[in-house]
């Protein structure tokens, strides 16, 4: 796609009316941009479409004037699947936040695409129901961005990524149809499900503007539990103890180096005096005793077979969020060493060697950089985080994390794992796309997205090339 | 695709080996048809090969000759997907039948795709785990076909469809390229999910030839009820009563009629004296005697509400079988009337009020037809059966149905629901696709077909011509 200096915004406002079209500086780079921050935001314009309708009007005009657009929901993306940065027309779906709908009986909501996801999450609270993606943008992030990238999270051991509650969708593609698909049936085998091709496209294949989620029942009391272990294999034989007593609703672990930084710097206590190479922080739903005493049953066994050093229980809502905090604040704690950040995961019995193979190249290449782990591993999903040593130029530090990024990823192809586990491939991973996907997969996805695009207007440029 | 009334036997030969190459009339007939009748099976010829590196030599060889092939599994389908009735070549899965690999941890067995479900099934079961997902021909069905059909079945309410339970799989596409999509990860988010875009192609796509398949924890104790209640919007209150408190496993539906015929001609008893319009069947796992306490006092609810008029729950695991064939023995029991059916769903809160259109609309066209209800209730799910009227000329009577058939899907489309909920589209309701689908979806689909399968070898003219 050619630059667009000139957008049309005479009938752009035409469309949406006045005050909803902006080129201001503030706004280009407010709207251009998303969590990621290595690729300065540039869009032509900033568009705010209400309505269905209005999305389609904005992809005819945008076609009729070869204009690329890029889809936008609350910008909390971590692989610049949503950052305008060639001149790209940003269509934001903010304001199309309406819950337009909702069935007691089918527990499904229907909503616009700029839902934020702790909105549905309350309003599913408020009808005694559940909606169980959650992750740390949940206060910003939207329910057309969570399709587009499948978002995943904290709880996916137990409810799925976002793929799995998405009942039906509607999308705008590159021509301005507006496909209607599968409508909220729990089951519909006519032909090709395109829903889930549309399901982490990153607005490739047009614009989600509206979705139908399914709602669970809400979960009984969760209890959460943080257990030191002395290695990794320790920790893959607890996680198998404790997912044959219980419903595990996460398995979490983070590295001893993680807890020491978010003690110090949260304020926070330890969980337990015993130092621990890695910690697994597991939450379950007690529907009464017999989970408890089944959680310390296992507990002891495990203890007793040397696989955990030491361990303590929630027993109160606060404890537990506490707990979790000490797994959920990693992240922020470690943003002024700069990090380097990788989202990559293999199936979750490789772990334990993949990790160990991942430490050794880094160290024997970097033995200087400290390597802080923590992640998802009761699904195989590990956040690779390396902390820029004091001193090291940022520049410097970001090229050298570049040459590690390729010996990582030649580990993940090695192990048949991916290298973007939740956040998507956007900008940030085009260039990797390879070591997950074969040539045949990735010309087989060019020709699906002519399908949708023939135009290719659709956030080009992100996953891959056309 | 032209007729192919030479197949390459010598080099198809060549590739499998003497004695898996067939052409004589019996095995053209076996292989060349699934359980739909209403086609005559016509292949060329019928080839058994034994591994991946087969299956795409085979693949390689009709490309150059342009000769079509129909994948085939159990050959069980309910709508012709694996019918070769236009001289096609017949490729069957069934050597591939071995389990390759099986991983505690992960969860995971890999099988080739011929594995039939009910080895798979009693594999899990040998270690310990559960294949959830069951219906009437899991002793013949193939997990390649499987896959092929998302095939659905009795726990869809609990466990989901085929879909959810593929954690990886192999095709080999129409130009004999090997694809390896997703290669067991629980999270994956790098580009379109193309295994999702497999499954329920019913062999458009190309041919599965292995799958890594999800096993789950065994469920406790199964406790079944079955319950008589005075209409369908009653139904659909027990439904959210008894799902509010326990996990159902299944939650199924039959007409009086139904049931009068299963007792009549199975020699099982009634459940309970009371005679009902409708009853309900619905499965639920005890963990305890919380659980049972549970069920009963939501049934003593739903009887103070009128919702139902009376009931039985089974104390053995034997009771509970002879409940379920009251269920599962309908559709045998009807086979001497030769009944027309219809797999069809909606959302499950509009079931009731479709039922009564439906019903309407066939006895105003046809007064002297005998309507069969059963199904997936729980799901959305119902299969119509009509009976056949004593003294009606057969071809007569599948003319009426026919002309059924639009009145019913005319009814499907003005519910956004589906024209087949499990059964797929095959040649049966390829003609009734539009009914479920756009034309923009249908021309998206054709356009995803060519990136699979340029030349338009695999299982042509079923869902959609090209």
């Amino acid at each position: 796609m050619a630059d667009n200096p000139c957008p049309p915004l005479a009938q752009l406002e035409a469309i949406v009316g006045a005050g909803r079209v902006f080129t201001d500086a503030d706004s280009l780079e407010h709207y251009g941009r998303d969590w990621t921050r290595f690729y300065p935001p540039a869009p032509c314009a900033v568009v705010l479409p209400g309505s269905i309708e209005e999305v389609q009007a904005i992809v005819h005009l945008a076609a009729a004037e070869n204009l690329a657009i890029v889809p936008s929901g609350g910008r909390t993306g971590l692989s610049a699947g949503g950052v305008a940065t060639r001149g790209e027309l940003v269509l934001a779906l903010d304001r199309m936040n309406r819950i337009e709908d909702f069935n007691p009986v089918d527990r499904t909501v229907r909503c616009g695409a700029g839902v934020v996801t702790e909105q549905l999450q309350q309003f599913a609270a408020d009808q005694g129901l559940f909606y169980p993606v959650d992750f740390a943008s949940s206060g910003s992030s939207q329910i057309g961005g969570n399709i587009s990238t499948n978002a995943g999270g904290i709880k996916v051991i137990r409810h799925g990524m976002t793929r799995d509650w998405v009942a039906g969708l509607k999308l705008v593609t590159g021509t301005g149809e507006l496909l209607d698909l599968n409508r909220g049936l729990v089951k519909n085998n006519t032909g090709y499900d395109l829903r889930h091709l549309v399901i982490g496209a990153e607005g490739t294949l047009g614009v989600v503007v509206e979705a139908t989620m399914q709602l669970d029942q809400a979960p009984k009391d969760l209890a959460v539990m943080v257990l030191g272990v002395p290695d990794m294999p320790a920790l893959m034989r607890v996680l198998g103890a404790f997912r044959e007593q219980l419903t595990l609703s996460a398995f979490e672990f983070f590295s001893e180096p993680a807890l020491a930084k978010v003690v110090a710097h949260q304020g926070l206590p330890r969980p337990f005096e015993t130092e621990a190479p890695y910690y697994a922080l597991l939450e379950f739903e007690q529907s009464g005793e017999v989970d408890m005493d089944a959680a310390m049953a296992v507990f002891e066994d495990c203890v007793g077979e040397g696989w955990v050093l030491d361990g303590t229980i929630s027993q109160s809502l606060t404890q537990a969020e506490n707990l979790w905090r000490l797994r959920e604040d990693i992240s922020e704690t470690i943003t002024p060493w700069t990090p380097y950040k990788n989202d990559i995961s293999t199936v979750i019995s490789k772990v334990p060697d993949f990790l160990d193979e991942v430490e050794a190249v880094v160290n024997a290449a970097y033995p200087d950089f400290e390597i802080i782990w923590f992640g998802h591993i009761g699904d195989g999903n590990v956040h690779l985080n390396i902390l820029k040593p004091e001193g090291l130029d940022i520049d410097l530090f970001r090229e050298q994390c570049g040459e590690v990024s390729k010996l990582v990823f030649d580990i993940v192809q090695r192990y048949g794992g991916s290298v973007s586990a939740e956040h998507g491939v956007g900008l940030l991973k085009k260039d990797y796309l390879q070591y997950s996907r074969s040539p045949a997969e990735i010309e087989i996805m060019r020709q699906i997205k002519r399908a949708f695009d023939p135009q290719g207007i659709m956030n080009p440029g992100k996953i891959f090339d056309l």
